[in-house]
């Protein structure tokens, strides 16, 4: 099974958990249709890839990690979808959620992403206790207040924006968390996989950035020139296309080299560049080659 | 230190980590603006109460445990009054989050209340981690799908409403986690508590029902009469409001009834007793008397 054929069954099998039994049938199917199908699932497979990388003796455990954390991932996206929000009435090519279902089960099914991530994790971690703990701290920490992705959610809604705040928290945090929740869920010490995560969070939002202000809809699945129309601080606007995608291809170096020496360092080295090559967009690619 | 005080005091910490260094600023005012002040903190209190009857022996835990039940009653709470769900402008008596700060604000606010819940607990566990993993199932469960809160509004979407599940869900379901909580915290085996929650969950639905259906805005801090205009079920329609009234009280005897015997046992009863006397809305009170 692949990393992200073991994402999926994963996944899977939290869904069939929350909406099983007398659940409320919309928000069940809301449910569902918040997780699947997805977008390339980057932050979960990075959470399992560290795990392999540190000898990973706990399956399960690294699942409910990997899980939770594309679960987060899904409810930032439902939450910041909705009307109040970005107001975007599509996601990865469909209708958003809030536009399939409706505004309340939207913010229900959010709601219920989040919750069913920590549950996911005490579930998995009954019989190693001591992986628990550590792993809600690195993960509530990469979600919640007051650094991570609603604290990055909530920098939109001030005057004085603090950029660097904004984009460590929107997307940095996350990617923090994957790597170093990946190393815990193998009873590694998740330090020295910090830079890991930062290096690859800033890539990936400059990324987004370089879509956001490259792309098209059809190409991207979500409305794209969103930064530009609602006055979001964008990397490009402060770079230039060139400065940007200089910044991106430094990251990305920065990241493979620090990942430290261990028995699965090269494979993992291996995928890192690999995802990497698909950060760039498409016109870009074209452009730049 | 009463219960109540002890409460307060552990919700305040809880807040003043979530919103401390270069926290956004405005999510941070709308943060502690959720929780304070606060209503009856039934549910902590409670849950408290519980643990000392089962011979607390880790304070720090059972605090985290009846915070988180707080802030996941006061998460549900911001959501549930925003525009697409109740549109509810007060509660507490003063304007609900949205209205105070913005719904984006809410939405996000909700979503910090949530994710401060798990950490919290996660932080008080480290020293007893087998106790975390059992917590977390069972709060979780009183607050996500297919049972918890979130399902319980989510049964509010639904043309065939199955009454019993929504009122189990969205009142029962976090009473049931507060028990039960309290006694795993102490150390304790949950299951001769599940009881006392469910009892007291259907009372506190009814009494919410009579207060709803009979009380002014005045005494109740947020709009009455929203379960006829929002066509939701409400057992005072069901069985009239001598027949609510009369179920009301059947249901706390039955509560104090269910209290398993032990050291606690009986300054228990006599809180539940207090805070029932407290239930029953003050028209019916006079009009009943």
């Amino acid at each position: 099974m692949t990393g992200a054929q073991r994402v999926e069954a994963a996944l899977e099998a939290a869904v069939v958990r929350a909406t099983a039994g007398e659940a409320p049938p919309q928000l069940a199917a809301a449910l569902r249709y918040a997780v699947f199908p997805g977008g390339a699932r980057v932050r979960p497979r990075l959470c399992l890839a560290v795990a392999e990388a540190c000898g990973e003796d706990r399956p399960g455990v690294t699942d409910a990690a990997a899980v939770g954390i594309e679960l987060l991932h899904c409810a930032s996206l439902v939450h910041d979808d909705l009307p109040c929000f970005d107001a975007a009435a599509t996601r990865r090519g469909k209708p958003s959620v809030h536009a399939a279902f409706s505004e309340p089960l939207a913010v229900l099914a959010g709601d219920a992403l989040i919750i069913m991530a920590f549950e996911g994790l005490a579930r998995a971690a009954a019989f190693t206790p001591k992986r628990l703990a550590p792993l809600i701290s690195l993960i509530s920490r990469g979600v919640g207040m007051p650094y991570g992705i609603v604290a990055g959610q909530a920098w939109e809604s001030e005057g004085d924006i603090n950029v660097e705040a904004y984009h460590r928290a929107k997307t940095g945090a996350l990617f923090v968390a994957a790597t170093m929740a990946g190393a815990v869920s193998a009873g590694a010490d998740p330090g020295p996989w910090r830079e890991l995560g930062e290096k690859l969070g800033a890539a990936y939002q400059t990324a987004d950035d370089l879509a956001d202000a490259l792309s098209d809809e059809a190409e991207c699945g979500k409305p794209t020139g969103q930064d530009a129309t609602l006055h979001r601080p964008n990397l490009v606007a402060q770079l230039g296309l060139k400065g940007a995608h200089l910044r991106l291809q430094s990251l990305v170096e920065e990241a493979i080299a620090s990942i430290p020496e261990c028995d699965g360092a090269r494979s993992l080295r291996d995928l890192v560049q690999t995802q990497a090559m698909r950060l760039a967009p498409k016109q870009l690619a074209r452009t730049a080659a």
